[in-house]
């Protein structure tokens, strides 16, 4: 089969970038990889464990010659990056992104784009809490959803050799405007885990209840929390800032509802709390139903076996 | 060797009750098992299923001749309960309970018992989002915390025999006073059970985002708080009902911290982010060190294979 691209440029080689790396080469999606990471250590590794075939300094090097261009670095950093890259991209090239959100990569890196260049914005809902260049593998996309958000006089047939090279990763594909992605994930992803980030940093701050004994016995609902709060730092600063007026109407919302419950604890309301807490069950059911988590307790934990 | 002791009663069969019957029966840690459910159609499934020697339709009736009582059911219902059975109990018995707050429950069981009987109140620290007597899996208590709470004036060679049973279970068993236990847990299980449960309804609320959007895309984050949201809505009322001031206290904290990252977005503070964020990894990798969660990217969900 021939490949969809002749040369991939991956710009920035962390979870995602060295994620991509693999399934390029394993489902052999490009005939060469090209990378840029802006530390010395990432460049070296991402050559000692064969992630790209040539790894350069600069970005503007990296991306000449390649008909794809995927941005994977931190979000807050796109748009200097376009500004850098812009002359060296090939003509007919397509750009685009793996950052979680979309109006503001649009906003950022647009203005950057020369004409003849297929600019096209692209999030794959697909990572771990671990980061760098190591901690990637070829089946981060599978079965995953991947958004893709074409612009308005984006080409079609460009739109479709993306569409196919995410498929060929494993993801499951949808195309939605950015504005709208970016409210789609203000809910199921930035508010989760600025939540998660707080609930971990109110519980560090404990002096009644120590550190240790929080960790001790976080099995009862905090580790899946500390989890998701586990993600790296600088992608989500990037996240929070650049998707900020979703994000404080979601929080709103959220505040204003917690505000619901806290009042019915406070005075003894258990049917609020009652009616409440089963519609959530609802919502879980059909998580299960389409597929996106497993019904297995504890999602499949170790199997622990009785001495 | 000699079954830690002749006979348990088992005050309700869901999740724990099932759990707790099955791990009996495989490390022999009573000859006899005698249950009590309120419902009729747990009853006939507790004996279909094998998980107890006798079922009864009254409380009293199952306590009768056992050396160890254990309260299963929701603690709502711990205080009659008690007053129901108090009169059946065997002297010398240990009356114990598996609830998620302490206080309450010494408060609601302490007045009913009888001198002579043993009450050392308990938590395993352990637990799926499923429920009823189907539930449950022999492996449940294993490497998980329990926390026995004895009273002032505890008989500590009951407290021992009661420590021992839960170690037959496969827990690691630590003992605290009942109010400490209400603060430890406000924190690690209460809170983030509310705050799981409110952000789900959250979303459900959401106009502009569909619930089917909502659903389809939530491997961002979103999916782990659906998770915990969908356990058993009777005990996490009675939860938060019984153990109202400490989560108030703890839901007091998470507001004011979530505050300040309200701010810290709304006015582009990059540095209060990042710096909270990092510190929270610091967390999660405590976690990890305790053993009480792996490293393993998506909690090792299901290794994919590529096609």
């Amino acid at each position: 089969m021939k490949p969809v691209f002749e040369r991939v440029a991956l710009i920035g080689i962390g979870l995602i970038g060295s994620s991509l790396a693999h399934v390029i080469r394993k489902k052999k999606l490009a005939a060469e990889i090209t990378g840029y990471a802006r530390s010395e250590a990432t460049r070296a590794k991402a050559v000692e464990i064969g992630l790209v075939d040539r790894v350069f300094p600069s970005a503007a090097e990296a991306v000449a010659g390649a008909d794809l261009v995927i941005l994977c670095s931190p979000v807050g950093t796109y748009g200097a990056l376009a500004k850098e890259i812009a002359s060296a991209l090939k003509p007919g090239a397509i750009l685009t992104d793996v950052g979680s959100v979309k109006g503001a990569v649009v906003r950022d890196v647009l203005p950057h784009v020369p004409a003849g260049v297929h600019f096209i914005p692209g999030h794959p809902i697909a990572g771990t809490e671990q980061s760098g260049p190591e901690a990637g593998f070829a089946e981060l996309f599978i079965n995953r959803w991947c958004i893709v958000t074409p612009l308005a006089d984006s080409d079609p047939t460009a739109v479709e050799r993306l569409t196919e090279f995410w498929r060929g990763c494993g993801s499951n594909v949808e195309t939605m405007t950015p504005e709208h992605h970016d409210l789609v994930l203000a809910i199921t992803s930035h508010l989760p885990h600025l939540i998660a980030y707080n609930i971990v940093s109110t519980a560090a701050d404990l002096e009644e209840v120590t550190s240790s004994e929080v960790i001790k016995y976080s099995a009862g609902g905090f580790r899946d929390f500390t989890r998701i709060a586990a993600s790296d730092p600088t992608m989500w600063r990037d996240v929070f800032l650049n998707n900020k007026d979703a994000v404080l109407e979601m929080l709103g919302r959220f505040s204003e509802d917690l505000s619901v419950l806290q009042r019915a604890i406070r005075w003894g309301d258990g049917e609020t709390l009652f009616n409440l807490f089963s519609r959530s069950r609802q919502i879980r059911r059909g998580i299960i139903a389409a597929g996106q988590d497993t019904a297995a307790p504890d999602f499949g934990r170790s199997a622990a076996k009785l001495q």
